[in-house]
């Protein structure tokens, strides 16, 4: 009999982002994002909890590799967003939007392409300790 | 494509309470609630997460501005229970046990009406570090 | 209407361990299992937190008493756990590597003789703060 | 040569209290004490963070038994004001006002008469995450 | 007989920095600021904690009202800081490198001015969970 | 004029230890150390929190350069006891009981070794996060 298991690793980076629509214009922006529509930015220490779900190898008694998984978090996230301004010198965000949401869904895109399918993934990103978004197959 | 996604916000409340039921004499009381049955009341400091589920808007990238998400668990949640005492003041509690899984469901209905249907709405209570509980759609 | 909610207890114990296969030699050992095949042991704080699911008693507004399930995890998980030599010292890891899905699992199981069948149950273990299992029902 | 060392043991209490001056009148506690004027209470999860400073042990290696700290803390601070309300319930506070500095003096004052005059003490209260208060020889 | 007692008050905010000495070539800061030396900026979740010391007033049994100290530190560093880019939009560090050492300085500053002499005065500054300054009378 | 500032780094590892004195036989040791002195070990996850006291260069901002410092913990402490059978694999606990003041004072004197005497040096070590210890100049 095979056990369904989720296993679950941390990561953390710190950026500076700004929120705001391009095709807008900057009343409509601080209306709607307040002081995140900053032209001179902000930032945070972001976290990101990754989360993989299938089952159990009999033999090692391990879903993944947590050293494996640690190294595909670290490449794939952590040195890619780490001290970067997220609007500027991060490609997706180049036409979209570095809300916490979009963060979440472009950290899930990034490690989906390196993880094996047989794992179901979500990604729970954190920009405060009291904001926070999840995202996953 | 419409992509769903789970935003999650934090609150915080200080407030007083007993756990009893009216009906029961004191000693059937004091054997099923122990403690927390003393009748000049205890206090905690709750957290509350409350989570939202829904589709992304593709224009501002978020499910929800958290400002107003923030607003409405401050009106609806914090200032309604800060520094009350559960059973005496506040009018849910009239004839219901202040238990951490019924202030989870209060406070889930009252977001819940303040909320627009098309998110789904889960409400994580924190009672201490150690307790808490988890209602929801 | 009754109405399901989940509720959460945390608990902790401190442990050692070694993670290898007992049939692979110390070369494989050491290139799946890194520092963690150490033969000397090496350890951790676990946390645990229980998760059970059902319905609340209209009456005392509990889903389950708190004491009972705090005593329930005391001794089927912490005292069980605690100070222990998980390899050398409990049961259930004679032969089953103590990685922390396997903990998980087997927290799980112990707890899950001890708890009424009407409560679903799921077991979350952190091993450190940044990496944890999740198992069951 | 003798090693001069601090020791810290954490523990914690839930209780309910309400700030007011009794020979003020209800307006002017209004002002100075606001929320916390409750008449009602509201309440606390409190954490205390003992510090004994002295020489280590050579033999053992130890400032004190940690076990005997936390059976002595256990006894004047947890068990004597967990789940009670301070201004009602504890004698220390029937003229002294429960404010987070006076919880950690008297907890303090508890901890000194048990604690050999050997060690130095200082007390950590903390109220909530955010507010704390030390006092100490 | 007064007693000398510490008070704590926590606040938070969100900023954009970037590290560097004007006067020193590209590579220079590059070597001595690595990453945080990024033109674009990144940013953190700041913690700051002020510590007062000073007598209990044996009336009131506070040090200072915590309401008072909330808002001094909202107004002098939550609100000055928060959501800002700490090179580019705040007066003291138009020439002064923002590092955790010089917010903590400048927090500490700015505070002092609107605190009674009567109070000694810390600060402790966190820029992320593991790294932190703190500066003081 | 010059500031004298404090600056703190934190790291962790995690480890396997037994407490007990050589000298004693087993009854003494088991009383005085309980589950401590389980002859199959236990262990912890270990957090080093480093203090660093000394003058603000005025040039840089920095009291130290924080990556050097976080290299000196990393080796020093981190590598050095990570994942380690502290009584069987670690010199200086030959003939040391390996309690959370002596990793604490050994710590210390591995740093203060490899950092500039201009600095004061202080660690605190936490055990767990009830239990740590701190030591230094």
């Amino acid at each position: 009999m095979s056990r369904v298991i989720s296993v679950y690793r941390r990561g953390h980076f710190n950026a500076a982002h700004r929120l705001y629509v391009k095709d807008w214009d900057f009343e409509k922006n601080e209306e709607v994002f307040g002081l995140c529509n900053n032209p001179y930015y902000h930032g945070h220490n972001y976290e990101i909890e990754v989360c993989l779900t299938g089952e159990i190898d009999p033999v090692t008694g391990m879903l993944i590799n947590l050293d494996q998984l640690k190294k595909i978090i670290r490449e794939e996230v952590e040195e890619y967003f780490d001290h970067k301004n997220l609007n500027e010198q991060v490609e997706e965000f180049k036409d979209l939007n570095p809300t916490v949401e979009n963060i979440c869904v472009i950290s899930y895109e990034r490690l989906r392409k390196k993880l094996d399918s047989k794992y179901q993934l979500r990604v729970r990103l954190y920009e405060t300790a009291r904001n926070s978004a999840e995202y996953g197959d």
